[in-house]
C-alpha cells in the first residue's frame, strides 16, 4: 500500500504537547498528493489548465486513537477503496510503526475550480490508483474500482 | 444556538482560491472554545492544573457542502448534541448567512494531558452546556442530555 | 492608530506552551487587512480583477519581545510609515494590554499576481492610509508619505 | 552547507496562488530542527527536561525574492553566523534549484520555558554546529564562532 513519511515539528504541535487535531488532514492530504505523484500526476498540471482542474474534499471521517509528538515520525497510507465517476473515496492511516494514530475515510471529487463544476477524473488516472491499489493486495479496493466501471 | 463568526484571511485559502479544507476544523474549535467561554470557563484553567485537563478530540465527521473564500464572514455554530461521562459530541456548521458551507459532528474527551487519561467533564460545565443548549429551543440536546444522567 | 484583537486559540499555540513564532505573522496580516477594510476596500476585489492585484510582501522584521499564550486577547496595531510608487511601509506591533509582545516592520508591494509585476499602489487607497495615520497622530507617518510624493 | 528540502502542498499555498508568506518561517524551522537534528541532538530530549529546554526565535529578517509555488520542491539551507553564550544566529536561504526564493537571518535563544529564562547553548552543541558549518567552508562563520569564544 503506499505511505509517505511526515515528520512532526513544532509547527504542527499545541499547547496540549500534541499534534493538533486538523493538523492530521495537512498530513493526509500530502499523501494523496504523493501518491497521485508516485502515479505520474502532478496537481500543478490541473490547476494550470484553463478549466483550474483538481481534486476538492467532500466528507472526512477521521478518528484519532493515539496522539502524535514532537520529533515523531509517522507514516501516512493512502489507498483507493471506491470510485464512480467524479468521485472516489480513500482510506488513511496515520502511523507510528505499527500503531495506528488515526485513521481516515476521504471523499474526494475532481472539479473545475473555475467552472465549480464536478467532472469525471482522468481515466488514465483511476485505472493507475485502481492498479496501484491492487498490485499492493488491497482487493476490496480492486473489487470496489471493477464494480464501480 | 450558539454562534461565534469567523472571517477569512489569505493565510485560510488556498491555489484553488477557497478555504484550505482543514482549516474549517480550526474554526470548528475556536467556535467550541468560545461557546464554553461564554459559559465562564477558560480553557487555560485546565492546562495550568497540575494535571494539565483538556479536551481531546476523539472523531470528527464532515462534510464539505460549499466553498468558503477570502473576506468571507461566516458564522460557526456549536452545540451540545449528547455527553456521557468524560464524552460529548459537539453537532456544528460553518455557514455564511444562512447557507450552510460545511457540517461538524465532533466527539470529544475530557482528558488529563499529563495521566493521558480520560476524566468526568466538571458537572458544572456540562449543566451550562446542556443550559445554553436548550435554553435556545434545541430540543434534541436536552433530550440526549436528560437521557445521559 | 489602528488595532485589531486577535483571540489565541489551541491552533495558535506550540508544545513549547507559547503561540508559534510564525503566526505572529498571519496576525500581522489580519491587521493590515482589516486596516484596509476600514477604509473601505476589500482585498478580494483587487483579486477578482482580470490581472488579480493584491499585496505582496517583500520583506519583514520582527522582533519577539515576549510569549503570547493560549486564551490571550491581542491588540494588532498596524501604521503606514513610508510609501513610494508600488511599494509601501507598514510598522505593526503586537501586544497584550500595553505589553509590546511582538514588533514588525512590514514592506508590502502591490502586484498583478497574474503579470507577476509591482503596479502603483491605487491613489485612492494611498491618501487613505496616509488620512487614517496621521489622524491618529502619527505625525512621522504624514511626514514619510509626503516625502514621498 | 546544511540543507533540507520542502515540498510545497496545497495547505502552504493562499489564493494568490502562491506560498503564503508566514509558511516560509515553518520551512526555516524544520530546517534548523533538521540542522540540529543531524548532529545528533533531539529538540524533544530538551522539552521532556525537568526545566523544558529549547530554543526560542528572539528575532527575523526575511527578505521574499520570488514566490514558491505548488508542488514545487525547495531546499532550505541553514548555517551557524554567530554565537554568543544563549544565543545564535542562523543564516537560512529557501531555493528552488540555483534560484534564491527567500533570505533569512534568525536569532535564536536558547531558553528553559519553565524558568522563562535564557540559558547558555549545550557546549557540545555549539561545537557541532561550529563544526558543521566550517567543515562545509562556511570560513565567516567559523571566525564569528571562534571570535565569540
Amino acid at each position: 500500500m503506499f505511505s509517505f513519511p511526515v515528520r512532526i515539528y513544532y509547527e504542527d504541535t499545541d499547547a496540549g504537547g500534541v499534534v493538533y487535531y486538523a493538523n492530521y488532514l495537512r498530513y493526509a492530504e500530502r499523501a494523496r498528493t504523493e501518491f497521485i505523484r508516485s502515479l505520474g500526476f502532478e496537481q500543478k498540471e490541473g490547476l494550470d489548465h484553463e478549466d483550474k482542474f483538481g481534486f476538492m474534499v467532500r466528507r472526512v471521517e477521521i478518528d484519532y486513537k493515539s496522539p502524535a509528538v514532537l520529533d515523531d515520525l509517522l507514516d501516512v497510507t493512502a489507498e483507493l477503496v471506491e470510485y464512480k465517476g467524479a468521485s472516489a473515496t480513500i482510506k488513511q492511516q496515520v502511523k507510528r510503526g505499527d500503531n495506528v494514530l488515526a485513521e481516515l475515510v476521504v471523499t474526494v471529487v475532481y472539479v473545475s475550480y473555475l467552472k465549480k463544476r464536478p467532472t469525471r477524473i482522468p481515466e488514465e488516472l483511476v485505472k493507475l490508483m485502481t492498479g496501484a491499489t491492487s498490485a499492493t493486495g488491497a482487493t476490496s479496493a480492486t473489487g470496489a474500482a471493477s464494480g464501480a466501471q
